[in-house]
């Protein structure tokens, strides 16, 4: 059996190391722009979108190699969106992963563009990619797929719901579909752009990816909500109960820790049990699984 | 000849129709960012870089409906550069094509996330496009080629080295690059757009359309920064004098008015000796650079 954390361990120096060389790599760009675009980018994070398509890749016999560029990718849509969530218009936070935001290490203007340029740079990595490495029919279906996930019918479209809840009254079937969009989207979106990198295309196999991250995103975003009203500051590195103070419809709000907790683990289990129906070499995706609704951070 | 003036609006009302189609075709995403959306991305601007994507295309022997997927995205990443550009961390601008910049007419979060999913559609445009209609091959090739116009190495990096360049001397080298990456890239991508969805993919014919693009970008740069000093605030839709009161350099802070427009005038007829070498059908491509450098608007 795979060890987990020594996996985890593994697939997280390799993206730190590959988004480092995708940065320095902007020949002609201004390092005013590159060096807080690396700021918000390395050094942080679980890399939990990054494990996603190297475990979903793996499974699906992709090679490492092939799985870097649509690794980089989900993790530089991730930072852009860290990035416009935590502006003074948005939900205006001093501090990300125990380190001041970027609008407060640099000034707004910056964090706005360092966004933007990210964002960029996750479609240029899979569209510059090899043709030898990954071909051009997969890269446009990676694209596509990572495009649907962030945009107005995903993540943009999920933080628009969001602000709409701020403050009002919603309904849970307004909370459920602002999760699935804000960040159930993209983690379904890691999921699949490993698959697609490998060559395991069959409808069963890239349902039963998508499926797996459909849940386990959901028990991700549920367990974030628990996170944030049992938890402190220190663990998580962002004001805990910041949900709260914004009076936003959580989980939590909803059903009370126990239900939501109860909840997170039904998911979780239903995640297991469809990886373990895909193969023989899923333990790395199940215990991901199991890891998202023990966390503690 | 074909006529310059009814071949614009040609290009203009399908381009028109078409991005009114793609933002329609946004199933599922929120009405409240739809909306926004279409605010700054429709019924506004010369359509300058749709025009590119369309009359270099038909140059290339590519038919209007292949070019339809490139025109929009070209545009709708433009309309996302205007909206950041305009917020008040940025150019703080109230007034864009003569109504209410995104941030003013809804608020500075939408402006933010209204580019956000503009940015994000123009990639998902191209990638979504039928097999059938643009190979998969020419679709990666057509968004590597925008990604690095918009990003660190174009359009953003731009945007920072005009930031930089905010109450302070630079040398003319800086102001050069500024206007390559911040206008020039997006001009010139737009070119290469319409010649990659063609089938006269040879060097020469891809370099031609590289250095027209070229040489119109830089021109119409000038040329707005002489419009800028020369014309009321009625005519452009935005506030005249707007660079000088930043205290922005521009050709004109470095030449004065007569050596500017010289200069422009010179690019402009390189720019149609340069096209008319490419084929027999160049006409609209030439009086697009005349138009570049006469304009009033």
């Amino acid at each position: 059996m795979k060890d987990f954390e020594s996996t985890w361990r593994y697939y997280r120096q390799r993206i730190e190391s590959v988004l480092e060389d995708k940065f320095n790599s902007n020949e002609g760009a201004p390092t005013n722009l590159i060096d807080p675009m690396k700021y918000v980018c390395l050094d942080g994070g679980k890399r939990f979108r990054a494990f996603l398509v190297y475990a979903c890749g793996e499974l699906a016999g992709a090679e490492m190699a092939q799985l870097d560029a649509p690794a980089s990718a989900v993790e530089m849509m991730h930072a852009y969106s860290l990035t416009h969530d935590d502006l003074p218009c948005m939900d205006d936070d001093d501090l990300r992963r125990g380190k001041p935001t970027c609008h407060i290490a640099y000034d707004e203007a910056t964090a706005v563009l360092v966004g933007d340029a990210l964002q960029t740079q996750a479609f240029s990595t899979i569209s510059e990619e090899s043709d030898a490495l990954i071909s051009p029919s997969q890269r446009i279906k990676m694209i596509a797929e990572l495009a649907r996930a962030s945009g107005a019918r995903g993540m943009v479209g999920g933080q628009v719901l969001d602000m709409e809840a701020t403050g009002c009254r919603v309904d849970f079937e307004h909370l459920r579909l602002t999760h699935e969009l804000k960040t159930g989207a993209l983690i379904k979106a890691s999921s699949m752009l490993g698959g697609l990198a490998g060559h395991r295309h069959d409808e069963v196999f890239m349902k039963g990816l998508e499926e797996y991250a459909k849940n386990i995103g959901l028990a991700f975003q549920i367990a974030d909500d628990i996170l944030d009203v049992t938890r402190n500051s220190e663990t998580l590195g962002k004001p805990a109960g910041s949900d709260d103070r914004m009076d936003k419809a959580t989980y939590v709000t909803f059903f009370g820790v126990d239900e939501s907790i109860r909840q997170a683990e039904h998911l979780s289990n239903t995640a297991i049990e469809i990886i373990k129906g895909l193969g023989d070499n899923t333990e790395v995706l199940e215990q991901l699984a199991y890891f998202v609704v023990t966390r503690s951070y």
